[in-house]
């Protein structure tokens, strides 16, 4: 059997099975790894790029590459709850790479950390017939428990914070020859909302993650993992986030905002928007899921039950996920 | 200019200088970052792995891969004299790879962890036109101070742990078309001395780090960060390591067997063997170096002085070391 006949979340079920499960509180399909240390515990996570895939060198410079590698990891430890504190980068590339694509790379991985106070503790070098960047970031969780994805509990409200979608509209643009705009810049490099997620940590949500695959397909895992329906409001969304097609808000990854499910009664802190609200799964409508409620949603957006329930893959309420793996 | 121009410690040099150095006590070219945490640090090691450069399917089963994989990390954690705690692994693979490779891969890494009493607690994985893993590994000081490169002091003696030289000699068996026998499963499997690093942290060690690049050019790190002359004792480096060729004890890398410095009058721990001395660098001389003393070592393997000295890159010291970027 081939990766591309079980798809990326078949592969990671499947590794993950031989690995045996990391102890709790998180494990496979969450943010980050939470690892023990003699007086609490670590922030980790690991991502890949690879060129042609993840970035293109005529769309975005090698610091606008840089800036969102880093992003990627960093937003990765602020869904934990978590403050970014290291990264660590490998780079493969062919040894006909250009020594300023190498340093422009830095540059941006550089600032980006800067925005957090984060430092490039580490890395390595390896020749490659392709550009890829591994990048790994360590976070602080500054004494609090880490938000996975499975505390979600009805009557909770749903929050978003920074933004969705908005890479997805520019990359579209992007592909249609649009080659300057605010939509193209956010394709190019995202603004996570970093530090919503310490404060989100510390105003008790219950759940958190950052939006890589698509809202939809994000939320189906939190969905899956604390066994509840997620109902989105498609106009409290548009209204969060303005300017953007409800499809490319409800489906597309790499803005890498954080969503989240705040207990009731719990006021949303500043820069924080309730955009839906934590049902009761009911097996016989299905069981765990996410739907989207409000007007002009096109019929292959409302979401639905999670099939088959509770398993990582495509699911019904997923569509437009990304699968590393499989066509989009 | 490119990659291969400025080679592999010349590109690391470039991009340290743009992120700007990391705070002490470790830098670019250590094993291992250290983390700062509220109560003490973590150490941190990113390495890439690209099929058909770091290995090969012909040659090594997807277990024997991951093991590898596993140890190059792991050991580089050791080699900070803290005991590994947990792996993140990123796999980069074509959609056509079969499913039993990653779960080999899988197998190995876990199994390699199971050694050391780490655990693999995350990772990501990404569609690539070639198979590439990124290893970190994460470790625990234990509350020793971390065994960098720049503490070799003269009038100390140089220790190894574990082996050198019986991977490369195992590769060169392999590229004979040999393909059983203990040195090429040394190849194919290395196993580092993980206990001897935080052994030698509580005996005293004042410098430590694994062996990756061969024994002339990865001591030339340590002369050069601690402003020294360190003598290798050939006849001392046979009898601690029978068997092999004493080209491949200089040069041969990947054993990932650990080389450090104990004080005057601390006995060598159990496992680990007196190899050569620390003397003060003369500047008359050519300053900080390596040099081999002892019968039958060809001249090109007598080691001099660091040219230029205290750079990283090539030196006139280390022969045989290895460049990603460059010819060997």
């Amino acid at each position: 059997m081939r990766v591309s006949e079980v798809g990326e979340f078949g592969l990671i079920a499947r590794v993950a099975a031989r690995l045996g499960a990391p102890a709790p509180p998180a494990g496979p399909g969450d943010d980050a790894a939470v690892v023990p240390t003699p007086s609490g515990y670590v922030i980790a996570t690991t991502d890949l790029l690879v060129e042609g895939r993840h970035f293109r060198f005529d769309w975005s410079s090698p610091y606008d590459v840089g800036r969102k590698a880093a992003a990627q990891s960093l937003a990765d430890v602020a869904a934990m709850g978590a403050v970014p504190t290291a990264l660590l980068v490998g780079l493969a590339c062919p040894p006909s790479t250009p020594v300023e694509l190498a340093e422009g790379l830095a540059d941006g991985l550089r600032d980006e950390c800067a925005e957090v106070g984060a430092v490039v503790v580490g890395g390595d070098t390896v020749s490659a017939t392709e550009v890829c960047l591994a990048v790994t970031a360590l976070g602080d969780p500054r004494g609090a428990a880490p938000l996975t994805r499975s505390g979600a509990r009805p009557g909770e409200s749903v929050v978003l914070a920074g933004t969705v979608g908005r890479s997805a509209a520019g990359l579209e643009l992007l592909l249609a020859g649009v080659r300057e705009g605010p939509l193209v810049d956010a394709h190019r490099r995202p603004t996570p909302p970093y530090g919503a997620g310490p404060v989100l940590a510390r105003a008790g949500a219950t759940a958190l993650l950052d939006v890589s695959d698509g809202l939809l397909a994000d939320l189906g895992h939190v969905a899956a993992a604390s066994g509840v329906v997620l109902e989105v409001d498609a106009d409290a969304l548009r209204a969060a986030v303005p300017g953007v097609d409800v499809r490319h808000l409800l489906t597309g990854g790499e803005d890498h905002g954080l969503v989240g499910t705040l207990p009731a009664g719990v006021a949303p802190p500043s820069g924080v928007t309730v955009i839906g609200r934590v049902l009761a799964a009911d097996p016989a409508a299905g069981g765990p899921g996410v739907r989207v409620v409000g007007g002009n949603v096109p019929p292959d957006l409302r979401g639905g039950p999670l099939r088959p329930p509770g398993l990582p893959g495509p699911t019904a309420a997923a569509p437009g996920g990304w699968d590393h793996f499989r066509a989009p």
